[in-house]
């Protein structure tokens, strides 16, 4: 059995690793680690888990909270797996970080990053960013080995955004410059730290935009879409919250550079997918929306073009929680242990 | 492996069923089987199964809906059952009927069921009604066996009802004339039936009760109590609908015959569950609620007294899609094949 | 024009009076006091206002909060009200108290609710209690008039069940022992204090009683409610939460005395409330919801008889904003100035 | 006073008006026409009417329903009012019509719009058409006043857009083939009319795009941006459901000829609405969402440059069934009677 320790275990991204966790037949958890809530039980936070994980949530000090793990996840907010994966690294582990900590390979690239978000732009351990890769899963899948040791697991809307244009891009569709993504997201992707903005009476029946001078996840977005494309993609990035738990719905448009039909795009969105199990492509006519992908890892891509304007319009579907975060690190987790990707993944999440 | 058919596959009874046959070991699906969307296969109903479960939906009279299953699930309304269930068991096959249609053991009691929804009293074939048991495995799981071919899945605001009780019946503690059920359901209780109430500018914060002359399920609530007090039990019973999918949440009253403390009652209830896997009980003091048991097939039951008035008040909970029915029907399932109570739902749920 | 001042401006019950303020042809808002916010507009932190009402959140202890005004409005929690109140009496004021504080005539009363809610036993400003008197207007109406200084507008919870259940005590008809309140309120109830229980992902799709072992409403129903019966009525609470913004809607049971039917309690409700224009009778074959009364002055009262066990039950929808707190308290407001009582109150709310 | 009919009473779209006419000081309703619940009080349908409007729903032909009126709203779908408008006008009649019957001045711009609702593409009453106006107010405001005898009440994503683009447009700021409107409503936005997509349970947590190849609206957005900007301007347009009752969030991307910082589009925007009262602009860093003009005849409009592709964002909030249907129609109501634009709409909204 991989053994596994969770750190940011009390978050909503722990509590999606735990879930996936117990469900996978050749794991086993061994430290529940955070910095809230210590010495409960994590089933006192989270009582789904009554009976199923009682384990307590350990200080990161702690002597068991520091034993060595085969797998080790940060479910961490940025900053925090940056100090911490080399002694993890150092103690054999692999390292899965969900935080930005760990996506990019450069310090320019984190600066650029960093500066976003309001953090130091000097990254705390740059030795390790050449030795990580970037963990979305269906683009980086040969990069993603038993020989790799750290992960940079992806942003939610970034996943749903990259997913969602990789085809075209790789496919030299669409111009460089005129890529937009517009991105709607349930509020579960804040976490679960209180804000005045997540307060159920402020937030039902409230749709806003916000973070719309510069959003972080825009710099992962067009790294992945500039090396497809093999020129540097522009994106215009516009993160939205509507009153939804789970879920994000992207809607991507690029002009095209030579006019093409719905039937042909979906054919290269297909071939593209044909070996990545967790994608779905549709065409325009079909219905899709987010509660079809809830609690699975599944994307769902719709593939449109608007010919009067000649466009590309993808719509793109994920549970943030799921392939935007903890079922992409398990999937990475698979990969980097030598087993199927699926492994532990292979359910259809849940309706109504 | 145990071959399964589900009859009124396309419903909310049905996916539920289906959802957990998809993670059960021991079985695999035979035929789906619906009035409506013949032809189609289910994951164009229900799209988040694409991959999962592509089987097209049978007509009741095409020739694969009529071969011969290990087991049926009759996932219909009030009255299918009663009329199909004999032709399934003729073939050898074991019958869980989730309406009225098998709840109960003689024409009289189903008469007065009937009476409630507005159904002919007379039942179609009376001759099955002995050879059936009521499906709250709790209380009748020595008579849920593999000898038994025939069993009728509880009422949803039932099983919330009749759990929450029962410990405090068996022992006597109440007055059988004093029971007050406060029972509010999730919406998909009512199924996928459109419905003016149930559109959603309607229905969201929306609260409102409903049939309160008369609701159906009263009759087993009733029936249940009263075998295990040994004297007949009235209840008045309030049936409501709060804007959540899924969930029951049932506010249960009794003035207590004799003065008790909470703590002795939570030892009665824990002993009276000490083998049933899906009851957790509670004290008064504990952070319980429905979202605790969504997706999952538990009942988290909360046992207050209320000194001043000397009276038992009990809070039960369980997701009315699963404890309150397809849940419940797999559990049964179980039993009648000689399986692990737990198998195929030994699965927590998920949060948020 | 009346000049009215509000204390506790920012939260929900501020917001909720300056809506009706600036629909009422009478008033106008002279200032806006509370100790967050503390120079921002209003408009600021309730943008719907912009260009209705820009003025600037001010300082309780500014020298334009402490200008006399004609009403104030202690918008505020537990103990601010008490120690603030006869400063503006002083100044001439007629004072509006949200809070427990001004609820109850004597100390003794005061520190039996003190308790329940945690608060010092001890009543700042004793000698107040015996001039306010219980807004609950439809019971109090001759005593909440021109002369009167001081009003402790009543609880959310408590006005659903004090007006549910005034009719019924009043004719004595039932037994005073036996009564019950199940009550379910939106998550707006709780304010706008940031709490993980209404964390929108934490909370959507959830129901949940809370403070089981001791409401503090209990206190004001069982005082009102045994003042009509002419004997102490004893009440078992259930305070619930489920996931709408706004809304209550209390289910109340109590043992018939005598037998009656549907028609003669409907008719003794009707007229008990000849008078009170804003209650609505109903029989229970009525489709009745909270979504009726969202955003108006409403109560509407279900009445029914389950004629099995001889128990009356009370459906009792309220806004918990409006009826249950700022219309109710406008309400009383009226009375006060002697204004006709349904004055910037007669609007139906909204729908959908 | 302003003798009022509203033919479509029984929808969304009727009671809307009907809320808004009972609190307007100039209007009278005379009469309810819907070929639904004929002869039901409306406070039957609408309980939250009750004491406030119970007239009865009348037949189209019955001699109630026929009588003259001073203004008449078609509240009705599309093929309604070009049928039924001419009779009204010739009793004298104002007629304000909300289908897209009397947006367009052609057959010819009437048959593009009708071939993409599937309707027939011939025009009931061609005749009418030139002397319709279109009911954008803001911009059309000069030709809407007391000479006009009919409007074509705008449709609510289109107002939406057409406010969130007009001043860009009318300033020549970006490329006529770039624009691009992702557009959000809230569920009401459909009608009452019961379909599986707004079930409940199937709704919640749920958000699709719909009508990816050919919605409606983008008819009269691009007539009227063309219009503003002196060429033909192509827009793509899509359409999208969110789980919230009332509202519309849409944002809208256009490329800019010249570089623009945001301060000078504030301030083009600001300009451009001096004289509208429901319009208010916002810069990027505001906090605005779609709560803030829930019930409000309010446009919440911001404004965003994306300087790294030289790109203009626009995010536009209405309350779909008030700036986006009824509130409109009153609007264009009032200046077609020589009243005040703001008569009976100088509120606020509410929250939470």
């Amino acid at each position: 059995m991989i053994k596994v320790k969770v750190i940011g275990a009390s978050g909503y991204g722990g509590i999606g690793i735990i879930e996936l966790l117990l469900r996978h037949p050749e794991t086993e958890i061994q430290a529940l680690v955070a910095l809230e809530s210590v010495g409960q039980p994590i089933s006192d936070i989270y009582p789904h888990l009554k009976g199923f994980c009682d384990m307590p949530v350990l200080a990161p000090d702690s002597p068991a909270a520091l034993e060595p793990a085969d797998v080790v996840f940060f479910s961490t907010p940025d900053g925090v797996g940056m100090n911490g994966a080399r002694a993890e690294l150092d103690k054999g582990a692999k390292v899965i970080d969900y935080s930005g900590d760990f996506r990019f390979n450069t310090v320019e690239e984190y600066a650029e990053y960093a500066r976003r978000i309001g953090k130091p732009t000097t990254h705390a351990d740059p030795g390790l960013l050449p030795l990580s890769v970037y963990g979305a899963t269906e683009l980086h899948r040969s990069e993603i080995n038993a020989e790799r040791r750290i992960v940079g697991n992806p942003g939610c809307f970034a996943v749903s955004c990259i997913l969602g244009l990789a085809p075209a891009a790789a496919a030299k569709t669409f111009r460089a410059n005129s890529v937009i993504c517009d991105c709607k997201s349930g509020i579960s992707g804040a976490g679960k730290k209180l804000n005045a903005a997540f307060h159920y009476p402020n937030r039902h029946e409230m749709m806003n935009a916000y973070k719309l001078a510069d959003h972080q996840h825009v710099c992962e977005v067009e790294r992945e879409l500039s090396l497809l494309a093999g020129e540097p993609v522009v994106v215009t990035f516009t993160a939205q919250v509507v009153p939804v738990s789970r879920g994000i719905m992207s809607c991507l448009y690029a002009d095209l550079v030579h006019s093409i039909s719905e039937e042909e795009m979906v054919g290269i969105y297909r071939e593209f997918y044909k070996d990545s199990p967790f994608v779905r492509v549709f065409p325009s006519s079909a219905f899709v929306g987010s509660m079809h992908v809830r609690g699975s890892n599944y994307a769902n891509i719709v593939v449109s073009i608007d010919q009067r304007s000649n466009r590309l319009r993808i719509v793109s579907h994920i549970d943030n929680l799921m392939k935007g975060q903890a079922g992409s690190a398990m999937q990475n987790m698979n990969l980097m242990c030598g087993l199927p990707e699926t492994t532990g993944l292979d359910h259809p999440g849940f309706f109504p």
